[in-house]
């Protein structure tokens, strides 16, 4: 699936050049931004990228801020976003927690009596779901977060209603900090009698405090093993999640433009996606050598985004 | 890996062959067992099982149960088969713990200061590890049985002492119960920072009430995906396993037997271990297609074991 740039194709390093700034920043009407690496780094907003929302919004442009992080609503992440200084507003967050009740609620065609979606994840999900008045059990409900009884494999294996709901058509697995075995075995039950299964995303690892730990992708790992199937992903670099922001934005894809710190998602992501730009900045994973010389390459790349501001200077 | 019984090899079926029974009997002096399928199933022994162990130990044929139950100790699985009625002493019983625990304290060669192990798993890794005289933590202690705090990640991070003990050198993945996030971050740390990847064995599913439930690979199935990384596998068909058969009872390859139900597991853990024989038996998951047409074939196959009570007749 991943198409690489063409040879020929050398992206343009626009750090410090005004005309090319405006140029390319005249050529979309949408910025996707991935916002970890981007915007900021940890809890740290880097300099200049609150004035450069500004700039651009005061552009006319419209502004998303895309985020495979699901633990999270919109509403949260704005909470997270204004913790960090940086203003906007629900309308602008676009997570994965939310493409895939959009994706639920709208894209996916489920009979009448299994419309209901088992989820293993935190409250954000549920949140969304909510959002989108589709029904759910599991995800934050004390009763999941239990071991398994010697009684449950019966009840399990014999699909017994007080333990696998009748109406479950959807399995959503999202990170969750408190799996167990129970809800993992009830998980694959559900697919096995015929749950779609679809993750959030599968970033396999999440990072905090400069480390790494368990990602949501981690989390569909057991399932993916047992099951020998993979879930349909929602968040980047997923079309999926694509198609869900288009849906909601309706914008022209060769005016939108995706802004990110990592060549094999973000800019993957756009690229796959047929978007007008994308934009590369070095604040993150990728280095200027992957931006440069890798198999997925930005239209153009910035040491930083409030390079940006450059072009109105 | 998995090497491919040659085409003109046909199984020889033995069931109601008396002399053909006979004579593959007198080819061995070891006999080693797959258990659930072969000997009972689930709950229920098959007719016949405890007389055909009878007639082995009789004529003087070494019985070893080989299992990738890791749960259980060799001492617990002995009071299983005694539940099933059938006797068996501890020096019988091979399990997947039993092996990992040989593998880490006589073959890997751990400095000094990194010889305790990091457990995911139950009771069982705990004692055989124990027989071993090899220190370790995490298992069932419920220091561990708690969700990831936030003060956890900066500690982590940072190799705190507190969390990360620093004499860890191997982290052994089995079947665990109780698996939750806060045990998967450490281990996917130990590793990180150079501990010795082991899982007891990788059967991604486990049997019970005639379903199947997540099984020990699906404990090291998040840290494969983190990490990158497989882990050195120590039950069946890992030769790992074989080796430490081996190892115990010093046996001649040539004369020894694996009875199976499992042409893709049991089978091939005989054929790749290059013993003498392997036997296939109709009572568990393969079929008499798969024993005949298969890519992994046995040298000969029966209805059930207890067919070969009729060598005895």
């Amino acid at each position: 699936m991943t198409e690489s740039t063409p040879a020929s194709e050398v992206p343009r390093y626009l750090t410090g050049d005004k005309a090319g700034l405006r140029e390319f920043l005249a050529k979309f009407d949408v910025f996707l931004f991935d916002c970890d690496g981007v915007l900021w780094s940890g809890d740290h907003c880097f300099p200049g990228t609150v004035e450069t929302l500004e700039l651009l919004r005061k552009n006319g442009k419209q502004v998303v801020f895309v985020t495979n992080n699901s633990t999270k609503s919109r509403a949260d992440y704005c909470k997270k976003l204004e913790g960090l200084g940086i203003p906007s507003t629900v309308e602008e967050v676009f997570s994965s927690s939310y493409s895939a009740s959009i994706y639920i609620s709208r894209i996916l065609k489920l009979p009448e009596n299994k419309r209901k979606v088992y989820v293993i994840g935190e409250t954000g999900i549920e949140q969304e779901l909510g959002s989108e008045n589709v029904p759910f059990i599991g995800g934050t409900d004390p009763a999941y977060r239990r071991d398994i009884k010697p009684e449950d494999y019966k009840l399990i294996a014999a699909g017994d209603e007080s333990l696998l709901d009748p109406e479950v058509g959807v399995v959503l697995v999202g990170l969750d900090f408190h799996l167990n075995y129970f809800k993992l075995a009830l998980a694959y039950h559900y697919v096995k009698r015929g749950a779609v299964f679809l993750a959030t995303n599968i970033d396999s690892t999440l990072p905090n405090s400069g480390a790494l730990f368990p990602g949501a992708g981690s989390m569909s790992a057991p399932l993916i093993m047992m099951l020998g199937q993979e879930p349909t992903a929602l968040g980047k670099p997923a079309q999926a999640m694509m198609d869900a922001i288009e849906g909601k934005f309706k914008f022209d894809r060769s005016r939108a433009c995706m802004v990110g710190d990592r060549a094999n998602t973000d800019i993957r992501f756009g690229r796959e996606g047929k978007l007008g730009g994308t934009l590369g900045v070095l604040t993150g994973v990728s280095s200027k050598e992957d931006f440069v010389s890798g198999s997925v390459r930005p239209h153009a790349y910035l040491d930083k985004l409030s390079d940006l501001l450059e072009s109105d200077s």
